[in-house]
């Protein structure tokens, strides 16, 4: 049984009511309900939001020496261009972190083609819409 | 009734105290003062204020849907400059938003020249001091 | 009883004809009437257009010491992003200026980010359509 | 039977006195002679020169919302490098417009090869000499 | 049963001998072995590796307008961030591409931070070894 | 009678079916069909394509010595903005280089703003769609 | 006697557990009690420390007007680098701020070497382990 | 007897009025009375002013081919800055021109650091208030 | 005995008939025969040149780990500036490559002074005519 | 007994008479005398003062490999920004280095901002006026 | 009777020698001789020149205070665009120095563009040849 | 017999004890007796250092009209990346220089990508160690 912990950054909490063009229609809900179906008996999905800088870096000093989680599918919304200090969280904790985006980044503006977490991340996964989610934890649990 | 929210950003708070060569001597008590007492009756304003980027972006979410409220006056201070995820906010609800600032912030630092939310706004007021807040009413008011 | 002069730049005479979705489909003489009519009595409007950066600068000149002129609504248009020498005639003149643009222009191309003007002027108005002559005049009316 | 109207910008008043090296020794009087000549009874050629930015907008504004002219050759010269306005103008009018160089301006200063106008041009053609005008006059009535 | 073909571009028929650090000690020809196993029946992997560019678009062509071909995953290695003309063959042809690397190219030299195909790739898995081959087609196979 | 030849680089073999909005529904074959029946008895035009940056250069070189060839109109497509090499290779033969783009390059992203080749060919035809192709021939014709 | 508060910023807390290599192996608690040991009887050391950017503004404020407090030795982590509002509160209150950092932050990444604090801080300490808060200190009191 | 020619630009008909702390207190006609008088039988000094980009190119062309004009004396204000047009200008007429300017533009802010037209004149004098003028009319003398 | 091979890229096989102000008239051939003649019974030399990106690639790698070859020679020409595969081939090989250029690429253009394989080769002698080769040589044999 | 050296770059010989607005009024030779008598038993300081880049070099050869010196304090002033060839010596010496400044380097000229020295010291101590000599020495005394 | 002292930098000691076609072919002796007589009577003029940084900010340190100076006509050669050091040292200083140049430093390379000491002279003169000296003479003595 | 002038730039007199990991182990003295002992004869091998700047002018001076002397080989070690007065030495005197480097400066810190003196020197060679040297008297030799 593997163990994972989603986190996702601002604005995520709106998915499903936030710009349907650029993030699909589905909310955050029914994709956890359908991935956690997906995995059941395999692996044990968390999950965590929040529009704080802070408390993602809270949640990451959180659960990051806990030798019993597997990784932690990070999606970091905006604070992936401009958050140093999660970048230095990641660098800092034991658990691997892989960053997913819904979207495809590169697509979209200038400011987004450049992340200041993947380098300190196992991997990226982007542009996939929810999926992008799943191949996170598939890629965790493939490590 | 038109029914509008000024959001104030980090520092200020500290109006009236703050660098008073910068941003006047008043403070934003009186300011609101002010302000309901001249749209009485025709303009309900609430207010709100925070240091947090991320308690910014909870207010918007907040109220960001409430199809009774007619406009927010944002003066993101700060943040204005450095921060996507409340741009990413003000993108994501439905509520028009209005930036402003009391300082003539092209006056200022090359840093306060760029904003990250102005694009995503309906329009920007900056410069008049706290008559900036009463103009951003003012606009809301009349689109 | 306030005076002010509005100084619109260069193809701001083809407003109505000149791409309205950026524009909006009212031309400037439509705007001009509904202004006069709401102020009637409290402010004197008066009108300049010209697509010559030197005529621009030549009226600024010519009114800028006038101590009966309460301010002037400058819309430089193009010559916002281009122009050094309105700068410098704007920071030359005594009466104070007050810069507008009908469009959001932080939400356009990026050479319209930048303004050489808006550090010389008393403040900026920007992104409400035709409403951002009437939020310019009331923002010099309350100096 | 094709109407078509050259517009030179600043200094090309100057052709056939002006560095040769660069411009050629021919002037465009007998330019505009030869192409008159060679299109006799297909294309009717006006002419429009100016050394103001403003003039040369003025003239855009007067015929481009001409249904009978079938096309503007503008050589706008050290403009095309400056003059967002003039680049305004042209988005703004119905009339096609093609950018002309005489010089191969990609050989020459870096600044020149950054041009403000090709984006909202039809099209552009460059370093042919003043043949460039022939070709420019080709395409448009080729459109 | 899904069909995918492998796109793998310069250096990277190299793999087992080359940067082990980097790039891991195991070869492409192990790892199709064991993803072909692993998807026996599900999906139809065929492989094709390159040095040149021009031989990765024409393979492109070749078979981007393929309706039974489900996607490609490609590794564009170097070329992913020098070849203009890889993406525009990307987004010339109607298969869906998924950019796939096998190490985190955001923790390694500044060049390769940028790529010049993820735009107009369907989306982008990185840092994974190996694995990141897997996960494109499990991205493929999930579209 | 003259003698020219197209050269068209990356992706120019898929006209007709490649991003019509840009580039137009119609295919090389008519356009070089077209070309030759209204050029016929005056100038013989031969006709090279290929998606290797090398093999333009090899193809450059074979013909670039050669006097009785009169020109060469070259589309280099994405190696336009790319190839110092292809740059190289035509500041090293004899024959005169016509650079033409179907698209207007310059309405397009920011990296088809900027022509590495651009600088060393005669000059520069670009954004009239098949007709850039004519217009390269006219050009050459009248050199 | 002296009153010095120490405030710490995102990571910080993770000192002694945090990148070793970089930050050394000794944690928070016994620097301070070395320091309070150091200087007992002459400087009184409060400590704060938060992940989150807003509650070291709130904190700065709520301290920066106290005339009892002699001074902040501020180490502001990866905020350093980012945060615009943090400079400004410092700009905002009386109290004088010592910047302070563990390692040199001048040989790690280029962001780091530009501090977004440094200009409206008395002065800056880097370098020197944990020995840079009694610089820190040190600083402070000779002030 | 040499004959010089004083041409001013954008704003310079402010001088006296215009920010005295930059310009000085002094006017150009007295300036030019005194130049005048000191030159008196040696140089005949004539003047021109404009506002206008276009009319100061006009100037040029209409005197640039004077074979009795000695040289022009060129302050080209704002348009130093901005103006490719005028140093298309000077670089194609005979007479050569020096540029002056009467603050010193390398202590103002970065935009007056760069000249666009310097490279194209004989020399540049800066930074002697209304010497400069004179300074001028020396270096032309003397040629 | 040692062995060598030296690798010439795009348009080096046109040497003695490129631009000989800046490659000099003698050709490859004639070079290599001199260089054959002096280092008889000495040094064994190879000779490969191609146009192709991808077939310098190609080279690379079957000779790369050739342990009886002491090292390559390799003016990459305009590859030089552009290919980041040819540099990744050069990190992936066994092989010691030393970089050579027949100009001085420093009194050239811009795009010239930076090199993308640099950073991987052993070394780089650059800018004394054919003899660059001959020091090529001189270099690797003294490894 | 610590023995520690302190080196001062160009124009610090003129402290107390140099722009005592960023400087002070106090001269080096009371600055040295007061730590001299502070440290009076634990620390023997020694001088050297220098507007030669060369000769400070020299004197950091001089004293570098010297096992009895406990550090050197380096304000090496104006060629802390421009000396790469200071920041190679404090590389190649064994003698630890701390950089200071009197002033807040920070909030001065965008070029003061970068140290092309910080790097390879220990670590930096800016903006305490002379103070920062002494807590140089600190930081030295406690490596 | 005025007293001025010229300080020349690198390799002016080279006038006459060095590269004519810049410089000319008249040595600085000649030019000094020609000066002192022209100034007989009115003008001292002392000289000095240094191949050293640290020599010419000795100098500007030894006679910078002396109030029987009336300035300096300082040519810093190459120092100009690379010596933040001897900036300091003008900005020092009381006597007033005037930055001259032979050549126009603005039609040469781009690094000769940008001078680090013309903020803090009085005024720049350049382009006129060795007249320049003279009329950095005249400047001084009109001060 | 050829007369050949070595000179090395700042810290190199420090080889054999400065970082050996770039540098080697070798000393400067084995290395010119060795290389005196292999050109016995042939080669007369003088040799100069310095860590000041205008004291490798001054050398360069010295000897660079020499015209028994055939050529400076020279390191100018950190010098090489911010010495433009250097450059200009060698570019005003008539013998030949060429550039040398030690360790591989391309596969260092960005500032040693680019040399201030290459562009003026005949030739460069670079990484080869203190074979460098000797490859630089070749070169010369050979010219």
């Amino acid at each position: 049984m593997k163990r994972i912990l989603i986190i996702n950054g601002p604005n995520l909490n709106l998915l499903g009511r936030r710009e349907p063009g650029i993030y699909g229609s589905a909310d955050m809900e029914s994709c956890l309900a359908a991935l956690r179906l997906r995995y059941q008996g395999s692996v044990e999905i968390s999950y965590f939001q929040s529009n704080h800088e802070g408390a993602i870096i809270d949640k990451l000093h959180e659960v990051g020496f806990d030798t019993e989680l597997d990784g932690i599918v990070l999606n970091a919304g905006a604070y992936t261009h401009t958050s140093l200090a999660i970048a230095d969280a990641i660098a800092a904790i034991k658990v691997a972190v892989v960053e997913v985006h819904i979207s495809n980044v590169h697509s979209r503006e200038e400011i987004r083609h450049r992340s200041m977490i993947s380098g300190v991340c196992k991997g990226v996964v982007a542009g996939f819409g929810l999926d992008s989610y799943r191949l996170g934890i598939e890629a965790i649990a493939a490590l």
